[in-house]
């Protein structure tokens, strides 16, 4: 142990090679290009494929390493052809492993090395495949995520309340759903529009006066046909994806990405304004029945919005089970009223009631008004297809139990849909006024009684359901796309409790900024509400449709009909609500779906740029090609370096070692001895405002030995970073092959509101100097006492 | 050069120790310690002196050295004996230039090294003393400053047209000001109270009813011999401070650092206040004359601060050739009215007009009212100690210059303000309204027409260079605390246009917030404005009589009788304003003043710690004593580490190089690279949130060839800095003694947008490192093209 220890201690363990043969010609190590000569030097001329590898079916699966991705068999090759590279240059791994002056076998259970349990417990020790030396593994407990300060660890706490204990990785598996769970888990969505559908397509009828309101028999029977052929077309999604689907992997899959992305962008805006207007409609079915609390209905509607987001943030299946009665309640309210309903309305041989008061015409009856009509209806489909997305959170086995509950939600949905609308027909129920349809067609069933008040509790809480379920459908949406290299790969992290994290804040704060922004108010929200998912939709069939024809699988021609027909009427819905509704607020959708897709087609060039640039194989072909010395138009210099070019092995690696020292202190001093302490060639640098204190400066200096080379650079114009900058820039361009290490000194304080004491030099350098290649930025800290 | 470049080519220049040596007994060279053991060893045993030599003579002077502070005998001699134990370990002198890769004559004019012009240019190359190399100076020029992107070269170049070009240190000394120059820039403040004492003081007296107006004759009489003592008391300040003072350096020098403070706290409040009360008074002359805008005042306000502000940052003398005519043309305006009122006057044998309309008594007439009409009316002296503040910006004979200005002002201001008083009388002017009480008297004496016109214009500009003086002693004040180390050191800072552009903007921020909180009115303003400015002069007076009696120079006695009669009259005005405003305002300077004070004490123990933990003489003293290896209570492991003791030379510095490898890619390898090449003992540390995901990476790495050491994280609940941190802290806990360098790849990226699509994990893992010693963080960058 003590020998061990001491290699390490005063200087460089490795043996520079002798100094004539590397100082005249080539390293006595060949480097990696040069051994497999061919594949490298022909790199240039046949770029690697950019194209990453088409998904597996096993793609649509949710899995924490799909942050960390795999490198192709390519890219293992060229990194073992450049691993070539480093043998010979380097001694031998058992010399490294010798060196090391640490002791790997770390006793985390002892609390002189670590507070137990905090810290990571070894898991075992693997002898590795070569047989040149040990790989540990060392597992990290659920504390190593925890905050060290005790007040942030206490704020943890708090929140650990509303969001739960973190959960392994392995638990994802576990996180799934049986089907009566998931049926109300998942369909709140699309029942609950329910709640507000019918009322929109009636609030545009009564423009052309309340005589007209019959016509939603016939347009509901429409929406009837067309929820049943956009239903069945998603069963056949569900066969066709397994492993969950949803529009933006089928359009992708089938029609290719940009058709996809189109599709992204409808169901990023469908989940956005799904949360909105089920919380407004939600808020609104209360204060139908309270309506004293009216005025306050956006303070409650965001209130309603942070809680989901935070019940989301506990996982899965705790927020299912939270949320699994609701929908069953109010499938029971619904039953309630058009049972009810439907049994008045027989005591009157069906006549209908004639509305009261009666609504004049505002508008004339003709075609349009009735597409508009119709469009608005549809907006009570929204959520049909959050099953077949969601297809991965069933209990196995998962396809089968997707359709059946899908099958169960569409025959709830279509009875509870036609029943609202024949008894809002029968009772002669109008909409406006503050009072929601369906409490005035409750109050004209069921009285104004309990049974009313829990009509009203059960729609209140589906449609806070079925705002949660857009916290499960979104973040799933942006965790495939971000996989795809779509939106930033943040998306990609799985939080502690196993629910995407960054998805459900990215939905809740757009969605209450809509909501309030609306005024909590559902009307207005109706006619952004419906493009996005019926593009959705389409894409999905259409995609479904090219499938069938790829594919021609068992009954394709039936599945070919079933999603053709979907994808017609629903391309009809997105074409219909568009046109009419555009100057009411669809123009809003149509500018921002081609926003969306554009950004993240952007977003999709930067990675696929990155990892061109990153991966060993490209290093070899495009990488090279690129300028390489500086990014972006704020660089200073423009491009000449050769320094991209030579850093792969070590032997590649020229250091030259820069200190900027302002005050010769024990900081200063302490980073001299660290850069002089790596053996490579040291350059101090001081900045010196006047040439009286460069005078002085220089007397330390020399006070303190002058043993080593030093620079001063007079900036009579005050300036320090920018000077210093310039200089290692000038020094850079003059051997743009060094790698240049800047050992910065920097003063650490104890409490935070003492930063404003020190300047803060070494972020500033590092800053300035990030367009350079080459250009190490090192931090020795230097601690002051509390 | 050929051989040169190569020397630190390929791997450390500097031959490593014989092994055998280094791993069994001392190393080769001898700690500074042990070479010059006396003084070392009993360093702990006796501390260093820790307060700082006092200031000299010449310590009121400002220069941009200040910043950085030169280091003492006793430290020079320490740094020596530091010096002595790096020679032995390291090569000699010679062999580190000789090694350096770069050619240190660069040629800055080669636009190929670096833009021509925006760079430094070589000054000259000075033989350093000891002969062992040279040692040379460059100089940057005024471009080195410059931003590089184009964008902000612009905003730059927009900036400059308010602010000017930068100026060299070396002008310092040339913007200097003659005595009439001076005067008008330094005596507004207290000419220009002028404008509001008066009717502060008559507001008051009103509250006792019209009747008792006649009341401000005497009051006014008071008001001028106390005057007379405390500006004759700033003129024994000139003598005895002929580089410059004012009251928190008297204060300092003759009553003790605790009584500087104080002084200096209500100094700050007053310079604040004057700048609101300035403006807020020029604008109400403004529309006391165009009534209309009276609703705006707080816009138009703002507005004149922001210009004052961004005036100043151009620098003292162009702020005041811009700012001279306004003083003497309010001196002009007010003789006007005085000469006119008082001829008017004497036409009526100097019978005062009754008030009229008649406004009855509210308040009693009594002591206290008395009482509080003279403080107010004391608010007419504020400003009567910027000259002796600013002796430095006199042109030589700096004193001599200043006690005329001095005495000029005096007499301006004593007779401005009696003949506004008298007139006043004379006139049966009151205030009240939104019409200012000069205004009133103007009318009276002038008419409404040109002459009167040509009055408000003069008082509203006065008014605004008032506040503009505060500008001018502000930053100096914050100047001569910072360098006490009482604020912090940025206010050392002089801009490029040797303007404290630092002060100047920290003074027009909280001016501009007080402004418009009080609405822009100057009235309510009054009961703050007095105690600060009282406070100042009552402890500068104060410590002149205590200089006085402790140097005896020529006339000591005469001189000590004025300064004791100014302290007492000015600290009666204190107590006065202190206790009968204490409802209306007074009371949050009682409380802002020992607040300001406790808050520059905390500043001052920090700085001072912080000059104790960072000299050369420190670190043999009480550095070594304090706690060492954690700073601060989020620190996640308690201190242990003997790591502060042994670092202060090479030989002490033992290297242990960390690379996090996230992904297997060309960034990872390049950090590798660098980590191998820098010679040191290296171990590869790979984080991974599940079993699959870290055998996949130890294919890859075997793929490469395993040519280090690795370290795999298992960690299931997906943090990735944590495991880390706490991985690194437990290797630190058990071997503090190392110097752990974190090698971290950082992926650059072009564009700021596409900083959101990469994580920032060097920068994570750097802020979670902070709190341990002796951890380095090197970012090793890898640039993405655009």
């Amino acid at each position: 142990m003590a020998s061990r220890r001491s290699i390490g201690a005063s200087g460089p363990f490795l043996k520079p090679p002798p100094t004539e043969l590397v100082a005249t010609s080539a390293p006595p190590c060949v480097r990696g290009r040069a051994v497999s000569g061919r594949a490298f030097h022909s790199g240039t001329s046949t770029p690697a494929p950019t194209q990453p590898v088409p998904p597996g079916p096993d793609d649509a699966a949710v899995t924490p390493s799909a942050a960390l991705p795999e490198l192709d068999k390519e890219a293992l090759a060229a990194l073992e052809r450049v691993g070539k590279g480093w043998k010979g240059c380097l001694p031998p791994r058992e010399h490294w492993e010798e060196a090391l002056p640490i002791d790997r076998h770390i006793e985390f259970a002892d609390p002189m090395v670590s507070r137990t349990g905090r810290f990571a417990e070894i898991r075992g020790t693997h002898p590795s495949s070569d047989g040149g030396g040990e790989i540990e593994e060392i597992e990290a407990t659920a504390k190593a995520g925890e905050p060290s300060s005790p007040a942030r660890r206490t704020l943890r706490s708090a929140a650990r309340v509303l969001i739960g204990p973190p959960l392994r990785s392995t638990a994802l598996a576990q996180e799934r759903m049986g089907r009566l769970l998931a049926l109300a888990v998942l369909s709140p969505d699309a029942l609950s529009s329910v709640a507000y559908g019918p009322e929109a397509m009636l609030a545009v009828l009564l423009l052309a006066g309340s005589g007209e309101l019959k016509l939603s028999l016939p347009i509901g029977a429409a929406l009837a046909v067309l929820m049943l052929s956009v239903g069945l077309g998603y069963r056949q999604v569900i066969n066709a994806y397994p492993h969950g689907g949803g529009s933006y992997i089928i359009a992708s899959d089938s029609l290719g990405a940009r058709w996809g992305l189109i599709a992204g962008a409808g169901l990023i805006l469908d989940y956005v304004l799904t949360v909105a207007v089920s919380v407004a409609s939600g808020v609104e079915a209360v204060t139908s029945a309270i309506p004293s609390m009216y005025s306050d209905r956006v303070l409650v509607g965001l209130l309603v919005i942070f809680l989901l987001a935070a019940g989301n943030l506990r996982g899965v299946r705790d927020a299912g089970a939270l949320f699994a009665a609701p929908t069953y309640l109010f499938v029971a309210a619904i039953a309630l009223i058009v049972v009810t309903g439907l049994v008045k309305a027989a005591s009157h041989d069906f006549t209908p009631t004639t509305p009261h008061p009666y609504h004049p015409p505002v508008e004339a009856l003709g075609v349009l008004l009735v597409l508009r009509a119709f469009s608005s209806g549809a907006t009570a489909m929204t959520g049909i297809e959050v099953i077949s997305n969601a297809v991965p959170v069933f209990r196995p086995p998962e396809a089968k139990h997707a359709r059946q509950t899908l099958t169960a939600m569409l025959a709830l949905l279509i009875s509870m849909f036609a029943g609202v609308v024949l008894v809002a027909h029968f009772t002669g129920a109008q909409p406006g006024g503050q009072e929601t349809l369906l409490s005035r067609i409750a109050r004209d069933t069921v009285g104004s009684g309990t049974a009313y008040g829990f009509v009203q509790f059960a729609t209140t809480v589906v449609l806070l359901v079925a705002a949660n379920s857009a916290f499960n459908g979104f973040p799933r949406l942006l965790y495939f796309m971000a996989r795809d290299s779509y939106v930033p790969r943040l998306f990609l992290r799985l939080g502690d409790r196993l629910a995407f994290s960054n998805g459900i804040l990215v939905l809740a704060v757009p969605s209450a900024i809509i909501f309030a922004a609306f005024d909590g108010k559902t009307a207005p929200l109706i006619p952004l509400f419906a493009i996005g998912v019926f593009i959705a939709f389409t894409l999905a069939q259409a995609g479904m449709v090219a499938r069938w024809r790829r594919v021609r699988g068992r009954g394709w021609r039936a599945g070919l009909a079933t999603n053709l027909l979907g994808a017609v009427l629903s391309a009809a819905v997105v074409v219909i609500a568009a046109i009419t509704k555009f100057t009411e607020g669809a123009w809003l959708v149509v500018v921002l779906v081609p926003l969306i897709v554009l950004v993240c087609e952007r977003i999709h060039g930067h990675y696929e740029m990155a990892r061109r640039a990153l991966t060993p194989r490209a290093a070899e072909s495009s990488h090279r090609l690129l300028p390489s010395s500086v990014a972006g138009p704020d660089a200073p210099l423009p491009a000449t370096s050769r320094h991209a070019e030579l850093q792969d092995t070590p032997i590649e690696v020229h250091n030259f070692t820069i200190v900027p020292v302002a005050v010769f202190d024990l900081a200063a001093l302490r980073a001299l001895a660290y850069a002089a302490s790596l053996g490579q060639p040291v350059l101090a640098l001081h900045v010196s405002p006047t040439g009286d204190e460069s005078e002085r400066f220089r007397r330390e200096w020399e006070a303190w030995g002058n043993h080593l080379p030093l620079e001063i650079i007079v900036s009579p114009f005050r300036a320090t970073v920018a000077p210093l900058t310039y200089y290692v820039a000038a020094l850079h361009r003059q051997r743009p092959d060094l790698t240049m290490t800047l050992v910065v000194p920097e003063i650490v304080v104890a409490k935070p509101w003492q930063r404003i004491l020190h300047s803060h030099t070494a972020a500033r350098l590092r800053r300035a100097l990030r367009p350079y290649e080459g250009i190490v930025v090192a931090t020795v800290p230097f601690h002051l006492p509390p």
